[in-house]
Parts: structure tokens; sequence; C-alpha cells
């Protein structure tokens, strides 16, 4: 058994993570093996972004892993924020290196090299431009992919010719990664605006998405970051006008990280394991025979080659359990797993031309129907679309009603020590927001961009704001 | 323009690629940038790869970049290939670290470590795993794509219960990589096994796909090797047999890389640029409008802008080039990049309801051919299918009539020193093998599979031959 999530959520979620097959523990300090089941929700992840960029005119392009070390320190904000995380190699070929290099933690630095050198007019913009690549943080404290020495992630880097362009580009791809997370991931995340202190090392603006874990902490889910003109300046991208005039870019760069899956796990899992929402789950139906002596075996087993075969063609991802263990069995095993809905097919079924589907997201008797063999495809198709949509809806309810308005700093206290996610007008400093921070272990998560509009007094100044924060511990 | 193949090649083979914009220079010593233009080649071999890869039972994972140096002196001849091009990190998160980590070469040890984890009993197996991935070696002297510091690849790594399995894997992943090269890059590569000189470090068998190069010089553009129970030893690789014994795996791995790009290059380039081969063209057709007057200007993109959709539809890739240049400026421009079919259409055409395609693999006027705007479509497809098996005929026409027989020493020599593939019976020793190859710069690229059968003398030593070996100089 799993240890409960009201036990210990933490404890709950390295379980998870290690029974359900989707990562195994690595020699490597702070490093997954990401296992063929956790490596295919990143892969779903991967092919649903990768056609988002490329419809909305990015190319990919793949640039060196590592970076020397003179370039990490030409935009200021950037070394101060990179350089505790760094991995270096100082050894190649058998030689101890000129320049040591680093192993890169993100690329806007040798990309906005590249860039200096591949724009030279106004023609040349916009430059879209993302790669898929490994990148290495070297953390104090790591969990399996919520925070890993090294992690898999796109990073996009663009350069255009207005700040407007720039933030319509930072603004686009916040959108996509609110619309995967939505409507793939079923997590209902928030879209905001990250705090001076928050925001990337080196951003002029810095845009989150934030989703509500099992626990109710935040778990920031990708980021879309508007560069200003700063690596631009570093690292000299310019361009000649219309008006024959050299002028900065104007820079972006956003990305999302196999974190993601762990985002997934923990705003879905229960006692019993994961919970995959349909769309990104690398098995959508289990198909388990159920028969007893070998004449049910085979007319079992044919049936439901039919079937299975007639899903598939319907692009359906169907696995077929045929290992000789009990239904019982297998049924934990794959509930631990998370498939959305079992399908399940005895002697009895054939005979009535039916099978029972069986929903993960809602248990028991509940959860399961008789569904005729004829337009079982629809049928599934149908099932799968409702699955995402109660998952989605479950979360929903789940982060609204953690949320607690706070108008006053002990009312504050109280709604973060309780373990909700605290929304209130602020008028803060950075100084007192990094005092809020050491006193409650609670940061500004985002800026929500739905504001409601208007002023009210700071909750812990009283002074006049003009916008709510959403304040929560994160992971 | 680019300096001929005739006068030197290796300038003309580097120029192409930056010129083509498949690649830009890094400032990190060995490395490129690999650009959208050449990405997307990768993309097309990794796409079909990986579809490949699937549908013979294998599943994608992600391993640790980095490896604790001990693990790689376990296999004591894998160590000794490896260690004179390792890049090690040796400082991380500020700190020095006890033991240095070194960036993975090939991942046969650590993958090793996991599978000796995983597997327990013959139930586990076969595993197979594949990794899409970035490697270092630290090369003295490299050259974009073909040998570059960092490299994309990806690395199979298979366990099973016999030395057979093991076998006929090896055997069916080398085939898929032949079958890629001959029927999507239109390589005509010659499968044949390594030397024992030549073999991968730790294998017991080494497979290749040997093509040779518009300079007559081999590459090697996949291998396959059986690794035996070397690593399954080194790394504790058992599993419970279905007698209830342990015994020790065996082993696999096979690897393609972004070698693979350079290749396609050099097998299919001429003094205009490079010629893609249809089936991994990014651009596959491209569409240039012909005006002078304004109105003509719009009713030729109107036209024109109706077939590329239709074509699109089709799943063609498409690209209209709409610039304010000349057609002629376009041409040469569209020819550097490779692309096979170009596409044009101006005022005369429409009233014909016509369009010219221009072949990229035949010059002039013969490659020309005005072809009805009905039915364009299986026009189009029927004349990429018909540019692939063009440029497949010519490249074998190549590589057949530059491969000489040999019977002597001196004849080999004579062979090799003028250029060309040499093919003769050999019964030499491992050192004879080095001899030739100080001697010629010539090494066994291979013993072909497709062998004559039978006996014959050595052209080296005279003594008893059984298999004939391809030499040859070699990327």
């Amino acid at each position: 058994m799993v240890t409960p999530q009201s036990e210990d959520f933490s404890k709950w979620y390295n379980e998870i993570v290690y029974r359900a097959d989707l990562a195994a523990q690595s020699p490597v300090r702070g490093c997954i093996i990401i296992k063929p089941y956790g490596y295919e929700i990143w892969e779903a992840v991967k092919n649903w972004l990768d056609r988002r960029f490329k419809e909305t005119g990015h190319q990919n392009a793949y640039f060196p892993l590592f970076i020397p070390e003179s370039y990490l320190k030409r935009e200021a904000e950037h070394v101060e924020g990179f350089s505790p995380e760094l991995a270096v190699v100082t050894i190649a070929g058998g030689k101890e290196l000129e320049e040591p290099l680093v192993v890169r933690p993100t690329s806007e630095t040798i990309i906005g090299e590249a860039f200096s050198q591949w724009i030279q007019s106004y023609r040349d913009l916009p430059l879209l431009i993302n790669q898929w690549a490994n990148v290495v943080r070297w953390e104090l404290r790591t969990r399996p992919f919520l925070r890993t020495t090294e992690f898999l992630w796109q990073e996009g880097h663009t350069a255009h010719t207005t700040e407007a362009d720039a933030e319509a580009e930072t603004m686009q791809m916040l959108d996509i990664y609110a619309d995967f997370a939505w409507n793939q991931a079923a997590m209902p995340v928030i879209k905001g605006r990250k705090s001076e202190n928050e925001k990337f090392a080196g951003a002029l603006r810095t845009y989150t998405i934030e989703g509500m874990m099992g626990d109710k902490k935040a778990l920031q889910s990708a980021t879309s970051h508007n560069l200003g003109q700063n690596f631009a300046k570093a690292f000299n991208i310019k361009y000649l006008s219309r008006e024959n005039v050299e002028e900065y870019c104007w820079t972006t760069s956003w990305g999302m990280s196999t974190r993601i899956v762990g985002g997934i796990v923990m705003t879905h899992g229960d006692d019993k394991g994961l919970r995959l929402p349909p769309r990104v789950a690398p098995i959508q139906v289990v198909a388990v025979p159920i028969y007893k002596t070998e004449t049910e075996i085979s007319a079992v087993t044919e049936a439901l080659q039919r079937i299975v075969k007639e899903l598939r063609g319907a692009g359906i991802r169907v696995h077929i359990d045929d290992r000789d263990e009990t239904p019982g069995f297998k049924y934990n095993d794959w509930e631990m797993r998370g498939v959305p809905v079992r399908l399940e097919m005895g002697p009895k079924d054939l005979e009535k031309n039916s099978v029972v589907l069986a929903r993960r997201d809602v248990p028991g008797k509940e959860g399961k129907q008789f569904v005729s063999q004829d337009g079982i495809v629809q049928a599934v198709k149908d099932l799968l679309d409702t699955i995402h949509h109660h998952m989605l809806q479950q979360a929903q309810d789940f982060t609204q009603s953690n949320i607690q308005d706070v108008h006053s700093h002990d009312e504050f206290k109280q709604v973060i020590e309780a373990g909700y996610w605290a929304r209130g007008w602020w008028a803060g400093s950075n100084e007192q927001e990094r005092g809020i921070k050491e006193e409650t272990g609670a940061t500004i998560r985002c800026f929500p961009l739905d504001q409601p509009g208007g002023n009210a007094p700071c909750f812990l100044t009283g002074q006049t704001a003009d916008r709510i924060a959403l304040f929560a511990k994160a992971y």
C-alpha cells in the first residue's frame, strides 16, 4: 500500500513516482532516470507543444550544451541568479581547459551571442527559435521531476523589433502553456505576472502559470519572459531598421520542462495511485480479459482483440493485459498506474455483446457501465472526454475552494498557516515581500492577469493597492 | 560561388554546410549550432527512426547526462576506448566534487547499471530501450556534423536471454538503419561487420552501414553492436531463468547520429550546393511566382496559393518564396539549399492552366516540364518519387564504379592511392590490418554481409581467406 496523501503528501508523491514506474533512481546525485511510462507522458507534452510552436511560426534549432564561463557573466542579474547552481567542466580530452565550460542551466547567453551574429536587419525579424534540450542546475534539495539536477525542457528564444511585439510573443506563449495545462493535462492553472523578487534573472517581466497541487502547495508550471533589451545590450543583438538606424532588439524566452510530469501526478493522484488525464495518458484504455476455462480464454481473447483493434484504428491508446495474474491484481496495478479507463470482458459480456467500462476517476460501482460492443469506439471516445472534463472540474473546485481572500496581516498569516492560498490587495515593497516569505514561507506566486480592477487597501500596509496578488507556499 | 568539389572537397563541404544554412559556428570548441534547416533534416531522421523503433517494440527512456567516473572503468576495453575523449565536470554548486562526473560519451555503463536493477527474471526480457540524447566526445579534429565535440543521436540498449536473440536484435536494427539510408536518404550504404580493430570498445561484434561520399571516402553511417555478455558481467545484469537458474543477460546497443546529416550532404551535393533527397528534405517544393506588373502579381499569387494549399493538403512540404527578389536570385538560392523541386508560375502558365516543375537533380532544360494544374498533386508526388529513385541510382552507380577488386598488395596500394575503395579476400591479422592503415591510410570499413562464398587467397598474405573485406579511407 501507498502512504496516504493525508498522512504525508511528500512521501506519497515519491512512492507513486517509483511504484507507477514513471522514474527510477539513478546513481547521480539529484538525477532520475525517466522510465518509459514517464517518458511517454513527456512525449505527449512535447508533441503537443511542438505542433503549436510550429503553427505559430517557430523553428527548432540546437545550440551547444557547453557555455564559455565568460558568456554567463555578461548579464549581471543573470549570472548572479545562476552561479550558485552551475556544473563546470574543467578537464577535457585529458587536459585542463583554459576557460572552464559551464553546462547550460538555460541558454539565453549562448543563443544571445548567436542572435547577435544572425540578425542584421529588420528583415531578419522576428526570429522565432525553440530548442528541445537538457539543462543542469545544481540544486540543494531535489525531488523527482519537480526539481532535478538535470532536466529536459524546451526553451523558446525570440527577437523582435519592438517592445510591443516582444510582449505579444511573451503572452502568446503563456497562452499556449495555459491551453496545454487546462485542455490536455486537466490542470486549471492561473495565469499571472511574477513579482520583481520572483522574476527570471535578467528579465524585464516574467509571466507564469501556477497550479495548485493536492497538498495545496503551488507549482510554477511554465514561465514566459519578456527580456526587454537586457540580453540584447549584453550580447549586442542589433538590427538595422527600415529607416537605416541601428537598434537593439527586444527578446523573449519561455519554457516548460519535465517538471510538468510531477505537476500532473500531484494535481490528480489519489491514495490508490496515479490518475492520468486521458489526453496525456500513455495508455488510455487497459483491456482485461476475464475467464476461467480454456474455452473461455480463446473466445474472450479473440473478441477482445477485435475490439482493441477497432479502438486502436480510431487512434485510442489501448493496452491488453494478458499477464497470467488475477483480474483483481491487474485492477490494482492499473489503478496505481492511473489508466483512465479499464475495459473488462468476460464470457457473460461476450454473450450479451457488451463490455464493462470502469473509470479511474469515479471509484466503485458508479464508475462502471455496461456498453454494447457496437459503437464501442464512440462510447470510449465520449467517456475519455467526460473523464477529462470531470478531472478538470475536480481540480478547479479544489483550487477555488482553497484560495482565501485576506484583508489584514493576521488574516493572511492564518490563511497561509492553514495551508490555503491567500488572495489579497498588495502594495508592499520587495523588502516587505521578502519579510512575508521569511515569516510564513509563502511567496507571491503571481499577480493574476484576471484582476478585479479598481483600488483597495493593501492587506499588509494599508496603502492604496491597484492589484491583487496570490500568495502560497510553493514547490 | 562555392569552391568546386573537384578542387577541394573538404572546403566545398564546409562552405555548403554554412551557406545552405544547415549550421552555424559556435564559440565552443568543436561544437556547431544546428540551424533550423539542418535540424529539420534531423527531425525527419528522428521521426522515421522513432516510429520504426516503436513498431519493433522499443520504448524511449531518458538516463542521466553525467556518469560517475568509476562506472566507466568497469568494462576494461570500454574505458580504454573512451578515456582520451572525455569531458569531466569537477566543480558543481560552487564546490569541488568528491567523484568527478563524466559527460556521457555513450551510455552503456549507466544503462548497464540500471538494467542490473530493473531485470530480475526472464519475464522482464527482452528489455528494449532507446534514448534520444546528446553525447560529448572531445575529438581532436572536428568537422560540422561529421565529427563534433557534442552531437545528437539515439542510442538503443537491449537485454536478452540468449546470444541468438541478441544477435537477431543487432541485425534487425542494422536493417532498419539500412532501410532508412536507402529508402529515405537515398544513400546506397553497404551493410557489413567491423573487424576486431574497428569494432566498438567493449563489443563482441559490431555491424555497420558504410556509405561512399562524393570524394569516395567512406562514412560509417550507423552501427549496431552485439555486446555479448561483456557489459552484463561488468555491471552484473542477471536474470532468473525459467529453470530458476541465475544467468547473465546478452546485451546490444545501436546508434545513428546527426553525422547522417553530413552524410546526406556529402553523398548528394554538387558544385551548385546541396541536393536533398525528397523524403528527408525540409522543403520538397519551392514555389516561385513570376510576374512583372501589379495585376500579374495578384493573379499569379492567388493561383499559386491555391495550388500550394492543395499540395500541402496532400502532405507535401511546400514553401512559397514571395521575397522581393528576382526569379534568378531565388533559383540560385534554392539550388544552393537543395530543394528537390521548383514550381514556377507566371502569367503565361496561368493562361495555359499549367505550371513549370524544375528538378534539382537534373540540370537545365531536361529537368524542366510543363504540367497541368489539374492533377498537380499526383504529378508532384510522382516526381518526388522519381527524384528519390534517380538520386539513389546515381549514388549507387557512383559507389559501384569506385570499388575495385584487388588481388595483390601492389594492386591494393594503387587502388587506394587512386582514391578508390578496395575489395579483396582477406586473412590478415589485426597487426597486418594496422600495418595497412599506417601504410595507406585505409582501414577495413567492413566485411560485407553480402559475401561471394567459398575461399580464395588473401591479397596480402596469400593465405586461404574465407571472406572479402572492403578497405577505404574514411571520415
